[in-house]
């Protein structure tokens, strides 16, 4: 018995800058149903208020209150640490740090930061670390459909900088346990009643089953032909977010 | 009983641009002893003939035939196969790759590409190999010493596209236990005969060790305080390659 849906964005509700067919209406249903709904992700080449602007543009109905980002639990980690970031992240979410430290710093933040992956700002993150700095990752997503084509994440930088410098990087965000579960807390479902949705096998599927969560794939977004058979466990594979809501409001979950 | 020594060069011999003290008389004393020598390197920012010269140019007494590089036998690797790479190396060695068709290329070769390690080039080598590209690796170096700070080799690099595509990598060059026996494979000494003089632990050291050979780890070059504590296995710890010669031609090996 499904209690709870927890969707991912990119991937899942639209690609790029376009709704995938049917999901506003897919997430108007669940709306005004009895489920509770979450919105959980990792992106983190938007401001929390523009990934809020972008959903409401598409004309997806959603409540902030609904929303949890990778973005905002790396902070809340930083902040509760007092520590000084270096921030290896997009641009356009620099901002969001400007109320830390910056100077002399004792920590690195790597989020999908596209361009600035340079080889001058990672060879300042790899020093950091070799030196002692915790690395702090916005989720561990290994590539991303950017609605033409497929773009690197922040994985596969982390796990370079946990190579060179021989260090384990915190992930914030999915697939972290404790990210599902702080998203769960807001509900009042268990993790069992709970179902998430996503393109990203690893990051969405796999993570929510290691959080005791049940998933579900979809065949949009990032996915790519035989994916569902890159991990192991029980879960739901649908041909988009349309036929995972149908699955779920029609009791087959 | 040794009887070859293999050398590495960059953080053994020199650093930068300048021979780590003692590193010339030591060198001198093997090419007028018994000993076979051999000079092993995973450089990727120098072609072969440039590496010779440097080492001329240094005052190292070395006849080419004893030099063995990584990227000499990424090349072979590529042309017994008839691929097509796409080539992200470092600009100083495209040329060394100019006979190969490089259109529509189906393999990935990498490199030490330093700032040729954009992120556009990146998702490039990402989504040929995601598609099923082979992926090549000139060493898998975690970091080296430049003469003035620690910098990214290519292994963090080749460590991301594997991650990325969920693929692995040919490592051509050290720590390939293939790589070590072909440079011995031109001397009379057996692998347990042979001893590896290296600043990489990783690379140099546990890398000679997996393919039976002796090693012996300098406190030079990228070496980092503790390093000798990151593998298993017995080896020699020594302060520079002037100590290291000391313990083989003193027969304390």
């Amino acid at each position: 018995m499904i209690n709870a849906i927890l969707f991912d964005l990119s991937g899942v509700l639209y690609e790029g800058d376009t709704a995938i067919p049917g999901a506003l209406q897919s997430v108007e249903r669940v709306q005004a149903s009895s489920l509770e709904i979450r919105f959980i992700t990792n992106t983190s080449r938007k401001t929390r208020s523009k990934l809020l602007d972008d959903l409401r543009i598409l004309g997806f109905k959603v409540n902030p209150d609904q929303v949890f980002t990778a973005v905002d639990a790396a902070k809340s980690w930083l902040q509760q640490r007092g520590l000084r970031p270096y921030c290896l992240v997009h641009e356009n979410i620099q901002g969001e740090f400007s109320d830390f430290d910056q100077c002399d710093p004792n920590a690195v933040l790597m989020g999908d930061a596209a361009e600035a992956f340079s080889y001058n700002n990672l060879n300042r993150a790899f020093r950091l670390c070799l030196g002692g700095a915790p690395l702090v990752g916005v989720g561990y997503n290994r590539y991303f459909n950017s609605g033409s084509q497929l773009l690197l994440d922040a994985g596969p930088y982390i796990k370079a900088i946990e190579f060179a410098a021989s260090v384990e990087a915190t992930i914030l965000g999915k697939p972290s346990a404790e990210f599902f579960h702080q998203a769960l807390a807001s509900t009042t479902a268990a993790a069992d009643q709970a179902l998430m949705v996503g393109d990203d096998v690893f990051g969405d599927v796999e993570g929510a089953l290691n959080a005791g969560i049940q998933g579900c794939l979809v065949r949009t977004g990032k996915y790519q032909t035989g994916d569902e058979c890159k991990i192991m466990g029980n879960f739901h594979t649908v041909d988009s977010v349309v036929e995972a809501v149908e699955l779920i409001l029609g009791g087959n979950c």
